[in-house]
């Protein structure tokens, strides 16, 4: 093949084409449609936007998939579509909280975290000034929980077709050799352990919803679990954990009986609800039982092994507050709340309606 | 510790709880928002709706997250937020074309598919009928594809807050050893070759969107490719490949141009584009190359391999149609067009305002 030829063909007669390097973002500084169209503007958003912000070489390949090379064994695959509103909330926004959501979910099968896909759906009209800080926010929470994010997609909807910005993570991460947990793995006899104060995040969230806002001090308390969680594995006997996010720790303890096909049964007096929180639900007519934490996680642990691991997770600064709220007992699946008079009330799961996208 | 006291203790003077497995799902035919809410109304969703139509173990388990054995090596992992509009078209809908998507960027990698993760971003209001097509096409489509579904999120936004449905697959893949693609290996002499006709799933789409609906007899090419892609790498010196979706030909060109830092020089005449798709892109004023395929890919393959790549995909279902379509130049990144009077044309990308909601 003679290239040289063709290459003067090529040139004869025809001006050199626009390189087909991404333009400059146009005037404005709003997302249009065109940045989710799989053109010039796309790429522009992506080289001006995504790339400096993650920062990822992988990323920065822009191939149709990254590759990463992985030891062989067991990998932990999780995916949550993120959809808070609003957006940007007191200690955190949708960015972080979509970082550490999923971290979290690959956390709880006793994953190390080890990559993260990122899927953007934007609505036309949303500040660019607002999409820099989610993005900025999620590469942070990404340092932060030592992941690399390094796959991306990013589509635009008409206005009024979104809520700002909806987001999705899914993530990879690697079950270490011997690590067993699973939520049908508690048993009769495990202590229940919860690694810090419920409720903080749903609350934090709904303190800046339009309608309901509230004054409060509380802050997200979004945050990796992962490290924690690694500090319980290697203290001892953890066969299952969850993190109480939709739902609360109403819905984490009722799946977890389900799963395990036991009964679980919370002590009232152990549990840590702080006060803004209870004031919160006192206002709002919410069970704290029901609002999520995203920096919180139940643990069911042999019972021999309870007190070592609850050592290991207040040992760490997400961790200070943990405490033994209850037990596992044989059963049907169900969980009940003891409390301080004795009397023991089931703990339902909600049905769902009161607390949407609070992640 | 003694169970049996404490079952006892627990039973005493309170009614058993309500099971808190999930009720069934409430009169009426339409996603609500407390399906979305984590609680039991979520969960009858996952019993009633995903469950049966997915079947995986793994995502049965309803763990945090699926685990999976893997091969130590390479994996590929890829992204795709899906907000094509209508949802439902000639050919498939946002569930099939979803599936596809992500298992053809893996297939683009060399990737073997592996394994899904489906996020679904749900508009309050949304029929349960159109929910239900949605999941058993990504069911049926996830069999094609050979592909296991093992996790998945649902939310739900309120009315006018989403479009329907939005749909994040997020994929995991296997690139077997030795196998060495990516879109920066292209190089001068390469033969660039097109598996099959283009611009057929964007002309689908628009015949059916609302304002520019047209008659057409055309489906969507939507299909899975990692078959056609296996061999065509079975075949030979396959050095980089690119699906053109979102931007079309053009943009697939230009992203592989740039990234391997070649000239690549198309032959107007060798171009399949069937008739619907030329007579709608004159309607529309489109221009054929910047329209959406969504079963077909590009290679740029070694000149001295490319007859024994065409031949193993023309021998695939999904690439009857395929042809050597041009080639690669050494010289600065770009596109051109040869087209039939000689004159070579640049190819640009699109800027992205034209064609929004394709996938």
């Amino acid at each position: 093949m003679n290239t040289g030829e063709d290459r003067s063909g090529t040139g004869a007669g025809a001006e050199r084409p626009e390189l087909s390097c991404p333009v400059p973002l146009p005037p404005g500084d709003r997302i249009q449609l065109g940045h989710g169209g799989g053109g010039r503007l796309t790429a522009a958003l992506i080289r001006d936007h995504l790339l400096p912000a993650f920062g990822d070489p992988e990323l920065a390949r822009l191939a149709d998939a990254a590759t990463l090379e992985v030891p062989g064994g067991r990998l932990a695959f999780t995916t949550d579509a993120f959809v808070v509103q609003p957006i940007v909330f007191p200690g955190g926004d949708i960015g972080s909280l979509a970082v550490y959501g999923t971290v979290n979910d690959l956390a709880m099968m006793g994953a190390r975290p080890l990559a993260l896909a990122v899927a953007l759906i934007l609505e036309e009209g949303l500040e660019l000034g607002t999409f820099d800080r989610v993005v900025a926010s999620m590469a942070t929470a990404a340092r932060r929980a030592g992941v690399r994010l390094v796959a991306g997609d990013t589509k635009v909807v008409e206005r009024g077709a979104a809520d700002g910005c909806y987001v999705t993570t899914t993530g990879i991460g690697v079950v270490p050799p011997g690590v067993e947990v699973g939520p049908e793995r508690g048993r009769p006899g495990d202590a229940v352990l919860c690694s810090g104060p419920i409720g903080v995040h749903g609350v934090a969230v709904m303190s800046r919803r339009a309608g309901i806002g509230f004054d409060t001090d509380l802050h997200s308390d979004a945050a990796p679990l992962h490290d924690l969680v690694a500090a319980g594995l290697a203290a001892g006997g953890v066969h299952a954990l969850r993190d109480p996010t939709r739902g609360g720790l109403a819905a984490a303890c009722n799946e977890l009986a389900q799963a395990s096909g036991v009964s679980i049964v919370l002590r009232e007096d152990a549990l840590d609800v702080p006060g803004p929180v209870a004031a919160a639900c006192e206002m709002l007519g919410l069970d704290p039982l029901h609002v999520a934490g995203e920096g919180i996680c139940v643990a069911l642990v042999a019972p021999e092994d309870a007190d070592r691991v609850l050592a290991a997770w207040r040992a760490h600064p997400s961790g200070r507050r943990a405490a033994r709220i209850g037990e596992v007992r044989a059963g049907p699946p169900a969980v009940w709340l003891r409390t301080g008079l004795g009397v023991h009330r089931p703990v339902q799961v909600p049905t769902g309606e009161a607390l949407p996208r609070i992640c």
